[in-house]
């Protein structure tokens, strides 16, 4: 993603009930900060948040919490959440590879939303779905563990395939067109920013859903 | 496949020394049939015979036996293997229902390729890799199990990773795009007759290998 240098991006951030602001604290007790039992979902790389934000208003027995990383990107999806309400939607900025610092055994589902594909080899430890980052999951997942992939990168998906079934996972769901799956039902499908732009430029976009 | 009737197809089968007449005979013997202790391939519908042909040219060390249940298909095979002589092939007429009736523990790799994608959900059950068709490779097997499949059809190819994995099958190769893929490489990649045409109209075929 582009970063654009945003404009007392910080003190936005710092000043948002969406915020978590110490997630070290929350760990293991993010169904105390949300008042019910009801399962919690995470975005790894929310990005300007359209997917989770959609999510929350269009699940609302289901807790949501967006991760994302840059100050300048998570502001975005503030300005997004000005005028509206929604108690079960919390964001926190914070690198992927502290996933397991934050979460313990609370997490029902983990979404990741045309992440970075890292092409080259000597990087394939910073893809979301490394052995590395599956692994990390672990601490993070309740019982059932469910992962739900969108990408238009399909060396990022065939290398996910590879991981997820060497790791464990069955694939319970899988689409190698979704827009044209989608197409005549178009409310099972809630889109990212980037799916929005990609499905009009005609991109091929992959997605699976794996559990374990 | 459109099937043309083939004169004296019959007869031209039962001479050949290629075909196996009573497969069921050989259950559990094939290694004596080959008089050798080699690993044994089988392609299940292998059609016209070019992939499996090509196959038994390019590796001298591993056995092969192609299925395929229509006297005016197998035939095809025979006439390409007129004036060759391949010790580690043979062929057999008979229906991938009865695949585990033939063979027993014995098998190391099965290969699908352009598989009947049996489009009507009714019609699951007759597909290769359903349920039904992935216990019958079980007895079939000898330790290591391997699947490696090719297809054109997105609903056949997305049906049979779900199948695959939650029939215990982990994916270690796996290409959305075989054509982009090998076409540096092409020795890599044994083609079908389907394949040589499907290529020449860009369609795009998919390719999974499976192990478990």
């Amino acid at each position: 993603m582009r970063l654009k240098n945003v404009k007392n991006a910080k003190e936005k951030i710092q000043s948002s009930p969406y915020i978590i602001e110490n997630p070290l604290n929350y760990n293991g007790k993010y169904k105390q900060l949300f008042k019910n039992q009801n399962p919690i979902h995470i975005e790894i790389g929310m990005g300007k948040g359209k997917f989770i934000i959609d999510m929350a208003k269009a699940n609302p027995q289901i807790n949501f919490i967006g991760i994302e990383k840059f100050d300048s990107v998570i502001v975005r999806a503030l300005e997004k959440l000005e005028n509206i309400q929604l108690p079960n939607l919390r964001l926190i900025r914070i690198d992927a590879n502290c996933i397991d610092e934050i979460f313990s055994k609370e997490i029902d589902t983990i979404y990741l939303n045309f992440s970075d594909p890292w092409p080259k080899k000597r990087h394939e430890h910073r893809r979301l779905t490394s052995d590395i980052f599956l692994n990390k999951y672990e601490t993070v997942f309740a019982k059932e563990k469910k992962i739900v992939m969108k990408t238009d990168n399909r060396k990022l998906f065939e290398f996910s395939l590879v991981k997820f079934t060497n790791n464990g996972y069955k694939i319970n769901d899988v689409s190698l067109n979704l827009n044209e799956d989608v197409i005549l039902d178009d409310l099972k499908n809630i889109k990212t920013e980037y799916e929005d732009k990609f499905l009009l430029k005609g991109y091929n976009i992959y997605m699976v859903s794996v559990n374990k």
